[in-house]
């Protein structure tokens, strides 16, 4: 790689922001940085702006505005605010924008960043799980090439590479299993949040490290997995891998089986992302298989683990249901969280939403991202009304 | 794949041959064959030419041929013996050529396949490992295409679709360990023929099975994989792996790693070579990592098996030197089975060979094939010169 990229940071102060920060630091001069972006921490996004000379910093929330502008002040560096400003961060011409604004707030500034059609590293799980038919449709019709951050969905990308899409047989998604990978599925549904928030392998925020205990993250990967790459549902597995280090597997049709294997660090497939179609040095451990010893996979026991029926209830289902599901599985993660649910009443939470919802009959799937995101407040709001019901009949 | 695909196989009988005629005969049609060839079993080769309806069919002992021409007697397959007419096999007008001659007897049908521009599956050893310089020049002069068969090569072929061969950090050669892994040193020098050949994972002849036990054939496909993937030696690495699931793999600069696990079935990497650019369906039994449960990984101890050291000294010498090293296995391999050599004796003389090289500075690289079979023929006689003195040294 010689030429010098243009690159922009949609959520550069969160965990995968940080890392690309790191990896644009060790760029020697590779890249040149055009907007950066974050939702309200102005002091940190102001010193990734200084560091990495941005043209344009933008924060989401109108409130930390002030402080951004004063922190900027001589540098040259242009500050905004407000959802238009991160729009605009999205539109102004880098070649390749990093999206990593978490929630439904990413997916104005992602989709934007998609229709000019720039090389997206996707990090926001929204576009692919609320608006995956409108976002990849619309990335396709621009020519935006999207590059999946995630660590499962990067790894199958990589070994999608080493034959055509029409001879995939199967995409396997890996799964730590998460805390309660060995646990009874009576001492799981009265799990304590302390409990859940210990993610064996990954340190990340919260509402992921549930995810994890519930493997709900699994079906919202599978459904990302489907836009993504194209692949029928019935194509999609999930393979519990507790050390998790094979991230992601493809199987061809002649039996081959392509996978891709890291040491748990982000910055790996961020680095892939950011050099693709090339690679660039990383600071990532290597990987030394014979240090770490063994590796081993289990089947996923839908049993014990019952989002993972839900999940491909949806999956199978498409239209708004993913949506829903994604929606009513944020209530639910937010109520356990809150000790107003037990951790088996989040499976239950999400159930009783999508049943509520397909009696609504409101599963078309969203026309654009308004749609998606009206499905998304319906259904929480349905999840939220839920919620005592579900938590009366879990006691 | 649509279009019919024109083959011919060199070294039809034996095991790479009879999996590569059950994958031809699965293909519906989609082949067309145009010659077949064995080393001397007619009766083996005729069935196999009328099965699939070749053109041209060639035994290299010329005592074989009235059994062969008698068995296609009115069949309208023209049959001949002879290595010219092994050579006329390679030559005719087949796109795709399985190269699977053993020994250094395929050396020239092999090159005169590559020397056309043909596609050639590699299943031949002698022409990397006696001849690599000149084999690989000659098809890449031409426009050749080599696809490796060997199933760690073949792995680390579809690793390397991941990314640019020049961001390629490592190569790892995956290693079974042998019937010896768990084995002292001492235990191991005086194993028997018997114990030997007992590989735990893949049923192979008896040469081979040897060279698993002393891990000469790691050695052999690193040297291998020096000239098939132009990697340099010290970017080559062998890690053991004693289910012998993960093939291959490769790691990329930014830390990824991207292997090819399977099946232990040959007919998996055969197919990935039959269809190559493309896939097509497989016979081989599906990769069920949760019913497999474990895979482990051990660093190669070089104590207890020498071979790597000397393995590493030919490979880093180049010239003559790997093509002495075989040489001096295969003697020292076939005074093993003779019980003439101990188990440790086989490292030992394969040492004393390369010393014996070295000191008739007989090691520049050989220009062509004619000089890499006189290297082959002075290693083997010094080879065999040494035996009584290195059987003598062990008692």
């Amino acid at each position: 790689m010689t030429a010098i990229r243009s690159v922009t940071l949609l959520g550069a102060t969160g965990s995968v922001g940080s890392s690309t920060v790191d990896l644009l630091k060790r760029g020697n001069g590779r890249y040149r940085v055009e907007a950066v972006t974050a939702h309200r921490n102005a002091a940190a996004l102001a010193q990734v702006a200084r560091e990495l000379n941005a043209r344009f910093a933008v924060v989401g929330d109108p409130d930390a505005y002030r402080e951004l502008k004063d922190a900027l002040s001589g540098t040259g560096i242009e500050a905004a605010s407000g959802e238009a400003a991160l729009i605009e961060a999205a539109k102004r011409p880098a070649e390749w924008v990093m999206a990593a604004i978490s929630g439904s707030v990413g997916l104005k500034p992602t989709l934007a960043a998609a229709q000019r059609g720039a090389t997206v590293a996707l990090a926001n799980k929204e576009c692919l799980v609320c608006a995956g038919g409108v976002f990849m449709r619309t990335a396709a019709a621009a020519g935006a090439t999207v590059l999946p951050v995630d660590s499962e969905h990067n790894a199958i990308f990589q070994a999608l590479s080493a034959g055509p899409r029409e001879d995939v047989s199967r995409v396997i998604i890996t799964a730590s299993g998460g805390p309660f990978r060995t646990w009874t599925r009576e001492a799981m549904r009265s799990a304590t949040l302390e409990q859940a928030l210990k993610h064996p392998n990954w340190s990340m925020g919260p509402k992921i490290t549930i995810d994890s205990a519930t493997m709900m993250n699994k079906c919202l990967e599978l459904i990302e997995a489907h836009h993504l790459f194209a692949v029928e549902p019935e194509r999609l597995a999930v393979l519990v891998h507790p050390q998790s280090i094979i991230h992601g597997m493809v199987e061809y049709r002649d039996g081959s089986v392509v996978a891709q294997l890291g040491s748990p660090d982000m910055r790996i497939p961020i680095a892939h992302c950011l050099a693709w179609p090339a690679r660039i040095d990383g600071p990532a451990a290597r990987l030394d298989l014979a240090q770490i010893g063994s590796l081993s996979f289990e089947a996923p026991d839908p049993d014990r683990f019952p989002a993972l029926a839900l999940g491909r209830r949806a999956l199978e289902a498409g239209g708004a249901v993913p949506t829903v599901f994604n929606a009513a599985n944020e209530v639910a993660v937010a109520a356990f969280i809150a000790r107003q649910l037990g951790f088996g009443g989040i499976a239950d939470l999400v159930e009783a939403t999508l049943d509520a919802a397909d009696r609504r009959n409101a599963t078309a799937e969203p026309k654009n991202i308004d749609e998606a995101l009206a499905v998304d407040n319906m259904a929480r709001s349905l999840a939220q009304d839920l919620v005592p019901e579900i938590a009366a009949k879990a006691v």
